[in-house]
């Protein structure tokens, strides 16, 4: 929390002041959207496109902006210039705003709260790329239609990433009310079958990720080595794929080896997940 | 806002002073769990059941207390104690903790944030008794089984009393993804028909409300001047109601007379209705 920069309305804290008030209708009632992204070069990535998503996101659970796109983006930029780190992690949420009174009524706010959160980024370990990540199928409670907003609301996201950790594994695939594998908990997931590269369609209830959109960008200019294809896929597809891997912005693409204790392919990462690395990275940077 | 006594992890503020830290968990991510109850005569309502059900409710997201339940009401009676108001709401809010980092990791949080919101009492508006209120179904989108936990993850219900409010009624009563009624956004749903009284059961996915317990409790000891019935209903089981009612601890027993801009019977509260909150009243005073 040291290690933070926080931008709250504008005013930069560090991490432990970074203080908001208990009628903020995030806190009340997980009445927000946010958005993660990362720099490069200490230039926010793609923050155009996150911005936009926010404000999708928004318009899903019909949260007004009383911020503009351009002050957002302004007080981003202000947020990694004020700060002394290389590259970081950035984490925008927009809320509701703060109640006059306790209620549900979206008419008790006024103007939303807008906070940032920075921090020096660390580089993935390096066993994400020797050893690869296990795996957990976890039940999806939440019913969907569409790509999913990114709310506050996470309850559902917690507790597959928790159960997770309980059986030892790095993370969940949620799969939705059809039995169909949606994403990890915070990632978009991925396998390679065949020769082809298949990944959920987001009407399944999947998050319209950023590096899943520019994976989708790179096949269309033909700088990927293999088909791409938008699939509903169950967890079996997942446990007889030859290889696996998850891909977020803050995490690039991680491979995955093992799922429900059993091995993909050899059980170590895939040779073209690690070639896709190599190629997202340098077309990213 | 000015009206509130808020005591955070045992400190007592005015509402507007009242901050937290920007990492609890409640705030990122609605992993929070929370219990809304009153006093009569300067004495919280059914507390022990209300601290039960809020373990129960952290039970069931895996939230561990750090609090124990003799501190927590230690703490409600204390800010009951500081108020110079005479009867107040109370709502008790117990978040995993704050985070030492982003992420959705259970264990980047240490003890939980305990807060109590307190705020003098409205009585309800006279007209609610005299004309009642409208409502509304919702389709809710969360599949559920059993009873609910009450988390910070409100979304569904926020939508569900939006979309109720952008249509003039008061409320919305939601719908599970099996088609049937389950309760208001903040309420216990009931119907009487043809002499008897039927609320849906919480298998249903409902919330485990204290007045609906209450009433329950008066029926098995034959307080009541009518059967009371658990039974899965339909919109059109309570469009056809002779009369309709919601509950609530702060609210009691509101007569519903309009769904979906029809009248429930003849359009004002139900005689049955208004005798049921008087002996309501009578037993809880």
């Amino acid at each position: 929390m040291k290690d933070f920069l926080i931008n709250i309305n504008g005013q930069i804290h560090n991490g432990p002041e970074a203080r908001i008030s208990v009628f903020d209708r995030g806190f009340l009632y997980g009445d927000s959207v946010y958005e993660s992204t990362r720099t490069f070069n200490r230039k926010p990535f793609r923050i155009h496109q996150h911005i936009d998503r926010l404000f999708l996101s928004a318009e899903k659970i019909s949260l007004l902006p009383t911020y503009s796109k351009e002050q957002i983006l302004s007080e981003v930029l202000k947020t990694i210039k004020a700060s002394p780190c290389s590259d970081l992690t950035i984490r925008i949420v927009l809320t509701r705003g703060t109640n006059t009174d306790l209620g549900l009524d979206t008419d008790l706010s006024g103007d939303n709260n807008l906070i940032i959160f920075t921090k020096e980024i660390k580089p993935n370990p390096a066993w994400w790329l020797t050893d690869g990540v296990s795996m957990i199928f976890y039940q999806k409670k939440i019913e969907v239609s569409g790509s999913l907003p990114k709310t506050g609301n996470y309850q559902e996201n917690i507790l597959g990433n928790r159960e997770a950790h309980q059986q030892k594994a790095y993370d969940a695939f949620m799969i939705n009310t059809f039995g169909f594998v949606t994403e990890g908990t915070t990632s978009n997931a991925w396998i390679i079958k065949d020769g082809t590269l298949y990944t959920p369609p987001l009407s399944d209830g999947v998050l319209d990720g950023l590096t899943r959109k520019t994976l989708f960008e790179m096949a269309k200019r033909q700088k990927l080595s293999l088909p791409l294809v938008e699939k509903r896929l169950t967890p079996e597809d997942f446990k007889n794929a030859d290889e696996c891997f998850i891909t977020s912005t803050t995490r690039n693409i991680v491979p995955v080896t093992k799922i429900e204790e059993r091995n993909i392919g050899p059980g170590i990462p895939g040779r073209i997940t690690l070639e896709l690395l190599r190629i997202y990275l340098e077309f990213v940077n």
